[in-house]
């Protein structure tokens, strides 16, 4: 994709808007997005949404994942939470582990503003590419 | 939990009602939740995010998991994604596959409006008793 | 694959024949196996080892995913750990979640011979057609 | 441990031994090990078992997860194919994400010889102390 294509493609995640994540940083096969913590991000113990983190984390993946060109689809995600958080800031960044032509894999961490690790999101997409019409 | 506890849990995830999660039903380790599918849930391919599923199925799993009355904190989740949504209502039923004194697992089948198949998610939680003082 | 392909499928596997997997059943889409454990199945606490109750359900997810034709590889697994066992025998029943083109989902339940829940594995297949030759 | 203690931890691990690992490295909440690939790690497809790329990695995984002291037991798991083996030797590198007081979390990167990447493992462990006396 190009810088722009990338930027239409960030702007059109109404979900990730929705919920107030930016875009910091990205290039091919990285991405790094930050979400500013809301009342409403959480949940009934007081602490940030497993939601929410998850959330961030994808944005961020579907960035990274979508840096190449083709389309790339989530088909699986593993997260494992680490520590409560109930203010400040989150932060998410996504590094690619293996690029093959129809699947790809990423590790997403998610830190506190201090550096804390609060999350670790490890996750696969699928490439479709356009002989490909339907999904799986 | 008594009825009356379990209503103001629900009550309480400010990160569910924003995103428009309903709790349809729920019982000792089980509940029941539906996401009607807004704009606002979409992501840069028009489909229902996975961070809204995922959403969906973590508050069906929270419910489950806190039917019984002792804390219960996500420690882990792993999500597969089968089939693209765009628009209807997505439903997420959680079911109690292991229960013991710390720890507990779900799993969730997130489901459309014709009942196919959309997501499976499976999660294990940390039970928190009162001398644990601290998470983890 | 015919019965008698998936026969030979199934007498190619080494590893499942050097643990001691025995395939009870298939269909399509589905597959039943059985460990009788060994010693030599045994971790350092003296009880059945996560990598031999893994390789049991992945023996399983493999037969149940190639049962169709196409040569099926795992991209990733979760597997989430009940009970400990020492003695006797597991099983593991493994079921089609979703079945797409490219792509497909299995649960495999692991449980000890009183039928109690010792593993639950969640696989997904990448599924090869002569068309793409290389992996991924 | 003490390092004696540790030695006979690994030399306990009957299913390790059993396929062959080596246990070639280990410090406080790390370890790296190794499987020369043998006939008997094979699959039907003549690639290394998944079952015996994910024994590699959870032995580093008990290693490093064990060195503190406190018993771990190993609750979820979910593991990343890349790339298909057939000959040589496997590494798997164990690491240290979260440690609290019940529960730590580890990625294993399992590599070839040439230092390809083959799978990405990341487990978690619930770390029993002495008056808890039932696992989970």
């Amino acid at each position: 994709m190009t810088p722009d294509e990338m930027a239409r493609f960030i702007e059109k995640d109404q979900f990730a808007r929705y919920l107030g994540v930016e875009m910091l940083d990205r290039g091919p096969g990285s991405a790094r997005a930050r979400l500013s913590i809301q009342p409403h991000h959480l949940n009934s113990a007081g602490t940030v949404h497993g939601g929410a983190i998850f959330s961030l984390a994808d944005a961020a993946f579907a960035v990274a994942s979508n840096s190449h060109g083709p389309l790339s689809m989530a088909i699986n995600v593993s997260i494992s939470f680490f520590a409560s958080v109930t203010e400040g800031a989150l932060y998410a960044e996504a590094e690619e582990v293996s690029l093959a032509p129809k699947l790809a894999t990423y590790v997403i961490r998610v830190t506190d503003g201090a550096g804390r690790r609060v999350a670790l999101f490890q996750g696969t997409v699928y490439r479709k590419t356009e002989r490909a019409a339907s999904p799986g």
